[in-house]
């Protein structure tokens, strides 16, 4: 297979102020291409150690793509080594000057710098890929059969080269097999359960199917990805297993689709017509957050009512005060009531709710930290559950918005 | 210096299903102890790729820090691996097999299967680093003055090791010199622009203080790093400088503290003993998410509501139908009567709304994708800005909570 290995460059990455998201994308956008991701590897600004990892990376995979260190502030240092590495000397670049002014004037409309001006500066040497959006060009090598390509670090500049680009290129040069994946999403089943129940599945796999288990978020996403020379008998062969593995895990499926569980959600939303709203009290708008993070959610997304404060609850959602000092802002009543006014307010055909308490203060000794009532509903029904976390607030959260979004999902397919 | 080195193990990081946050946060915390991460490298469950990351980057650093592969379905590669490099064999540990049953039966009252209860065994050689927040327990070996520690790649268990044990450990071990930081989180201003404004002042800094720039949803966080030998001076030495720091970016500085623009904005309020309350069409709840994010943020934070449909900002928040019929959603207008309907619906001191259109989908020639209008007022006044924003849906979501947060921090702190 044809193999890549990953160079990001930036001092900002080891002092640990940036999470690389960019080495994921990059991976998935590879693995789909029929590229083997073997290694990724970062650096600082530092000469020396961006020149060893091109000798060992260059050393471990056919392609290495490079991220960062082409900033206006970074201290200069990756052309001038790409320069050095590849014996060639740096050159104004044209179409990249023209590409540099236009951003400044034509978008930003600020003065354009001499800093930036050099941002058009690249080694005589290779092929120039423009960058539609934003001032640094990147720039591609071929060396005795290995490709170099060194891109900017900006999330949205990198990945719209690597699309117009990169990947196109790399198609067309390198002989890729076929690569097929399925995804199967599950909730409610931890990895180790899930292991043993699919064991008998998975060993009986053949050599070029594989199977990764990808936790986060309670639920655990299971992946197989078949790697053949024929496009029909690889997915003849991947289907029939899929087949066997969504039989298997029937009992805790939330979608055979490579989509989140809000995508699922809001497909299901829409095939059938229907509409929801949120009532968020401990999740404070993060359930709102990832219905609305998908495109055109506008169709079956009515509204949300964050109401943190109590008398919110009362005012807007029609809680009842009784039912507040009695049993609480953290119940069963409380989230039942919550549906009804979030169903009353914004007429829509569902509602989910969330109340809890997510730490790190305000734990009791009946009502600890991580203590959380979920429900959805609709106008005839309500389904409630009782969870308990024992993470960090962030984490918590996330873990609740997931949970209640998972059962709104079965409420919603229990309902005829 | 003491160097480090992470290597982080599985195939789920070059597949890209999975983000590598570890590594951020381990890369901060070895700073702050002192210690300079030289790099990073992830590698896949393969035998022979974890071997030689492991020669390589013991030759690179005295500390190897090494997360994942650990999992009860991880393909048992990295403990007899180390096993092998370290020239010992595996037992069982009895009071890691203690935590697992613990866990099993208490924590997760499931039953213990033989796949977790292997989780227990550990090389003779290491030291065993006991895991609370999970099943995989720790190891620390020693070779040749080199420490290397293997942890889960659990987020929050691995967090649990490297505070508990890791860092204690290797503050004991090493001799550290003294590293100070601080941190100046600026708004309004590019990076190269930035850059250009503070020359004079970052080429006179001496080569024991060193400057980074970490650009990130609109803003700019600048971060001084002093190494000396001595406390009290080289806490003496950043002082100076940071003052001349902030005095250069008074006009963009949002906080001089290494905290989120959230947190700034909820101590302002906290301080003030005011509170704020959330209307939020195109974001979707994400700045109430934001907010809410904060621990403590219910005591400045009344509620929120997302009228992502039209009639709800009508119903609930008394937008009038002909300022949406004539201005659209997208307009000032709407944003400030949403500002109003807000104040009264929640009775906060303070509001913040949003409105705009986020894409892919949805633009038209006068309002393209992009196209955002925020605002943030109390009883006597609102301000508001139009946004033009060219990337993805998220990113635009991100960037209006971004910058209506700071809107709003600056509204409060113009009111007296």
């Amino acid at each position: 297979m044809t193999t890549a290995s990953i160079i990001t460059i930036g001092d900002e990455l080891l002092i640990g102020q940036v999470t690389d998201t960019n080495s994921a994308w990059m991976a998935q956008e590879l693995n789909k291409a029929g590229i083997w991701l073997k290694r990724r590897v970062a650096v600082g600004d530092n000469r020396e150690d961006i020149r060893r990892a091109l000798d060992e990376e260059s050393e471990a995979a056919d392609i290495i793509l490079i991220t960062g260190g082409l900033g206006p502030t970074a201290d200069d240092i990756t052309k001038p080594l790409l320069c050095e590495y590849f014996h060639t000397r740096l050159l104004i670049n044209e179409e990249a000057l023209k590409n540099v002014r236009h951003i400044f004037e034509s978008v930003l409309k600020r003065p354009v710098t001499e800093r930036n001006l050099k941002q058009a500066e690249v080694p005589e040497a290779c092929t120039v890929m423009q960058n539609k959006r934003g001032t640094a060009p990147g720039m591609l090598f071929e060396r005795e059969g290995r490709i170099f390509v060194s891109m900017p670090g900006v999330p949205h500049e990198m990945k719209g080269m690597m699309t117009d680009e990169v990947i196109p290129f790399l198609l067309k040069k390198f002989k890729m097999p076929f690569i097929a994946h399925r995804t199967i999403l599950t909730a409610g089943v931890g990895e180790s359960a899930l292991a043993d129940h699919i064991q008998a599945f998975e060993s009986a796999l053949p050599v070029n199917i594989r199977l990764a288990y990808l936790p986060g978020y309670g639920m655990v996403r299971l992946r197989l990805t078949a790697i053949g020379n024929d496009a029909a008998g690889t997915e003849a062969e991947i289907n029939t297993r899929f087949s066997q593995l969504k039989e298997l895990l029937q009992e805790w499926m939330v979608t055979d689709e490579d989509i989140s569980l809000q995508e699922a959600v809001g497909r299901l939303l829409k095939s059938r017509g229907q509409t929801v709203a949120t009532a968020e009290s401990c999740t404070g708008g993060y359930a709102a957050h990832l219905i609305t993070s998908i495109p055109g959610s506008s169709a079956y997304f009515v509204g949300g009512l964050i109401p943190y404060q109590n008398d919110i609850k009362e005012k807007v959602l029609q809680v009842q005060g009784k039912t507040l000092s009695s049993a609480g802002a953290v119940s069963e009543e409380t989230v039942r009531e919550m549906i009804s006014g979030a169903l009353h307010l914004f007429g829509s055909d569902y509602a989910l709710a969330t109340s809890g308490i997510m730490g790190p203060d305000g734990g009791t000794a009946t009502k600890p930290v991580g203590t959380v009532w979920i429900a959805a509903g609709n106008r005839s029904k309500i389904e409630t559950r009782l969870l308990h976390f024992r993470f960090d607030r962030q984490r918590n959260i996330e873990l609740t918005a997931t949970n209640v979004l998972n059962l709104l999902r079965k409420f919603i397919l229990s309902t005829p």
